[in-house]
C-alpha cells in the first residue's frame, strides 16, 4: 500500500473510534441526565437518588461493554486526560477524543430536551441551580450548601479515585475482563456520595452538554466542572503510575 | 445420515431454540411486568420504579446466561431484527423466532392474569393507560404527558442504544462472557430513564403481551410499540456494522 | 489404601460438602430473612422490598462463589432436587444435603432470633401472617389477598424459572464463571416479583427454619412451601432436560 | 546484586502495597460512610439505607479490581487478621497493613469532615450515637435498641460470614476474577441486615476513622469495633481452613 492509502485507512480507523466516543457519551448524557430529569422525583415510586447513580454507572458499564473495544471507552475528557497522565493513552488522540465526547453529550442532552418539550405541559427549564440536571456549586438544592470549597474537593476527589479505578482495573495484572463492571459501577458510587454537593460530575463533557440548554448560570459555572475533574484525573496518573509494578 | 434424517434433527434443533426464546419472553413478561403490578405501588415498602427497572433487567441477565447457548438469548423480536440488520442472525430463523416470542410473553401474561384474578377483591383491570403494565403514549400516567412525539423519540432511542449494546457487547472482540450481563443491565438502565415516558416497552412482545388482556385502549396503541423499537433496532444494526472493526 | 480409609476419606470429603450446605442455608436465612426483620420497614430510609430481594440474592450469590467449588452450592432442598431430576445431582447425596439445608436455616432463624430478643423492648414474634419473614399464603400483608391459588401458582413457577436458570447458567455450553451472578440475581428477581403474594419462599429449607420459631399458623401454612417449590424444581429438571443439547 | 539492594526493592515493594491498602481504605471510609452523611437522608429521593449499603460494598469491588492485584485489597484489619489465621497472608505484613489501613481510613474521614464543614450552615457533628456515621452499641438510633448483646452477636457472626465469602471466593478452586464482585457485594449484603443494629462495623480501620471525628462517646465504643470483627474474621479463617479441600 501506498503511503496515502494508509493513512486514509488510519484516518477511517480514527473515525471509528471518534464515534464510538460520540455514542459512548451521548447515552451517558442521555442516561444519567435523563433519568433524574424524567424519573428521579416521582411521587413515592420515583427512582431517587440511588436511580440516578445506578442509571449514570450503567451508562458506562454498558457503553465500556459494547464499545471500549473500539475506542477504550472513555466518554469523558477527564478519563482521557488521567490516562494520558498514566501512561495509558497517546497524546495525538486526545483532541479528537475530548471534540467527540463534548459533542456527543451535547446531542444526548438535545435528546433528552426534545424529549421534554413535546410536553404540551412544558413551560421551560427555568434557571435553578441543578435543572436540567446541570452541575453546580454554592447553592441549596438538596438541603445544604457546602460551598466552593466542598464543591472543588469532592470533584478533585471523586475524580481522582474514578481514575484510580479505571487504572487499576484496566492494568495488565488485573482480572481480565472485570474492568468495564469496575468502572461503572464506581461512577454509580460516585453519584451515590456526590450528587448532594454538585449534582456529581467528574465529567467535563457531561457537564458541558446540559449547561448549554440550561443557560447563563449554568454556564457560568462551568468552569469549575473543567478544572477539577481534570486536576483529580491528572493526578490520580501520575500517582498510579508510581504505585503499580510495571505499569502498561 | 440420509437427508430426511439429517432435516428431521435440524427441525428437532430448531424446536428447542424456539423453546427457549418461548421460556425466556415469558420470563421477561412475567418478571417485568409482574414486578410493576404486584410490588411496585406498595406503600412506604413497594420496590417503585428503581425495583422494576431492575427486574426488566435481571429478566434478560438471568435468561441470557440460562438459554443464551441455546438460542442467543433475544426474547424480543425487535433484537431479532436487530441482529439480522447487523449481520448476526439469520432471515430464515426470523419469524420463528418472532412468533415464539409474541406466544411466549402472552402465557407471562396469562399466568401473572391467573394470579392476580386469584384474589378475592379482583375487580377488573380498568381501562387506565398503563394498566397491567401496558405501555402508552399521549397519557399522564406519572405526572406528565410526554406527547407522541415524545414517546416516538424515546422508543426510537432507547432501542436503538439497546441493541448497540447487545451487538457490541457480543462482538467478537468484546470480553467473552460478560454480554448477558452488560445487556441485562442495560434493559434496567432504559427503564431507569423511560418508564415515566411510555413505561418502556423496546420489545413489540412485551407490550402485546399484556395489551392483549388490557383490552382496547392499549391494543390501539400498540402500533407504536412495534414500529419503534424495530426502527432503532434496525438503525442500530446498519450504524454498528460500520463502526465495528471486522464486524461477526 | 485399604477400602476403609477410603471409605473414611470419602465420609471426610462429604462432610465438608455438607459443612458447606449448612452454612450456605445459615447465611441464606440470616441475610434474607434477617434484612426483611430488622431492616426493611425503617421509616423513611428502610431498605423496603427492594433491599430485601437484593439481600435474598445476595446471600446466593455471595454463597455460590465461596462455597459452590466445595458443595455445589445449593442452599435449598427444591434446588438438590431439581438438579436431580435434570440428571445433574446424584441421588446418594440428596437426604445429607436437605437435612444439612433444613438444619442451616434453622441455627440462621436462631441468631436472627437472638438478636431480636435481645433488645429490651422484645415482646415475642405476634403471629400475623409473614411475622418473622415467614411465608403465608391466604392473607392480606401487602395490601391484596391473593388466595390460595395464587400462591400455589407463583410458587411453582418461580421455582420452576429458578432452576431453567440454575441449569442453563450452569450448563456445560455456558459462560464459565458466571453461574453464580446470574442464580444470585435471579433469586432477587424472584423476590422483585414475588414478596407480595407469599413474601417468597421458591426454598422449603428458608420457609421452614422461620416457621419453627413463629409457630403454629406458620407451621401449619408450612406444606405449601415444601409442595410448591419442589414440584416447580422437578418439572424444570424435566423441561430442562428436553430442550438442552447434551445436557449434563 | 547485593543484599542491600534486594532488601531496598523489597522495601519498595511494600511500600507500594502500603499505599494501596492506604488509598483503598481511604476509598472505603470516604464512599461508604460519605454516602450515610451526605446522600442517607435527604427527604423523599434520599439513597437511603440501600443507597448505603450499596455505596459501602461498591468501595470494597471497586477497590479490589482496581488495587488487588497490588496489595491483596483488604482495606480492613479484621480481614488481614482472617487471612493470616487461613493461612492466605503472612504475619510480616500484618501490622504494617494495619497501621495503612488505619491511616487511610482516618485520612477519608478527614475529607469528609473538610466537606461537611465548608457549609457555612455546620454547627458541629453532634454526640448522638451513629452521628458522623459511627458505629454504636446499645443505642436506639433506627427504632429499636438491640442492646450490647446483639450488637456484639451481630458483628461477629457478619465479619464471620466476610471472610468465609473472602477465603471461599479467592480460593484456587473458585472462579477466577469473580472474587471482587463476590465480596464486594457481600459486603452490601451485610449492610442490609446489620446497619440497624451497630450501622455496621466488620472492620476496626473503619470505625475508628469516624470515631476520631466524632469524639468521646464513639470512642468510647470503639473497642467493641475491634474485638467482634477480629474475633469472627479469625473463627472464620480456622473454620474455612478445615472445610476447603487443599486450602491454599
Amino acid at each position: 500500500m501506498s503511503s496515502l492509502l494508509i493513512f486514509n485507512q488510519l484516518k477511517f480507523i480514527f473515525m471509528k473510534k471518534l464515534l464510538a466516543e460520540f455514542i459512548g457519551t451521548f447515552w451517558l448524557v442521555l442516561g444519567g441526565c435523563g433519568s433524574a430529569v424524567l424519573a428521579a422525583g416521582i411521587p413515592d415510586i420515583g427512582i431517587g437518588l440511588v436511580g440516578v447513580s445506578l442509571a449514570f454507572g450503567l451508562t458506562v458499564l454498558t457503553g465500556a461493554y459494547a464499545l471500549g473495544h473500539i475506542s477504550g471507552g472513555h466518554f469523558n475528557p477527564a478519563v482521557s486526560i488521567g490516562l494520558f497522565m498514566g501512561g495509558r493513552f497517546e497524546g495525538k488522540d486526545l483532541l479528537g477524543y475530548i471534540v467527540s465526547q463534548v459533542l456527543g453529550g451535547a446531542v444526548g442532552a438535545a435528546v433528552l430536551y426534545l424529549i421534554i418539550s413535546s410536553s404540551a405541559d412544558f413551560t421551560g427549564l427555568g434557571s435553578n441551580p441543578g435543572a436540567f440536571a446541570t452541575n453546580f456549586y454554592d447553592a441549596n438544592v438538596y438541603g445544604v450548601n457546602f460551598g466552593l470549597v466542598g464543591a472543588l474537593v469532592i470533584e478533585v476527589v471523586m475524580t481522582f479515585m474514578f481514575l484510580i479505578v479505571i487504572l487499576g482495573a484496566t492494568h495488565k495484572n488485573a482480572s481480565p475482563g472485570f474492568g468495564g463492571m469496575a468502572i461503572g459501577l464506581a461512577l454509580t458510587l460516585i453519584h451515590l456520595i456526590s450528587i448532594p454537593v454538585t449534582n456529581t460530575s467528574v465529567n467535563p463533557a457531561r457537564s458541558t452538554a446540559v449547561a448549554i440548554f440550561a443557560g447563563a448560570d449554568a454556564m457560568g459555572q462551568l468552569w469549575l466542572f473543567w478544572v477539577a475533574p481534570i486536576v483529580g484525573a491528572a493526578l490520580a496518573g501520575v500517582v498510579y503510575k508510581f504505585m503499580a509494578p510495571n505499569n502498561n
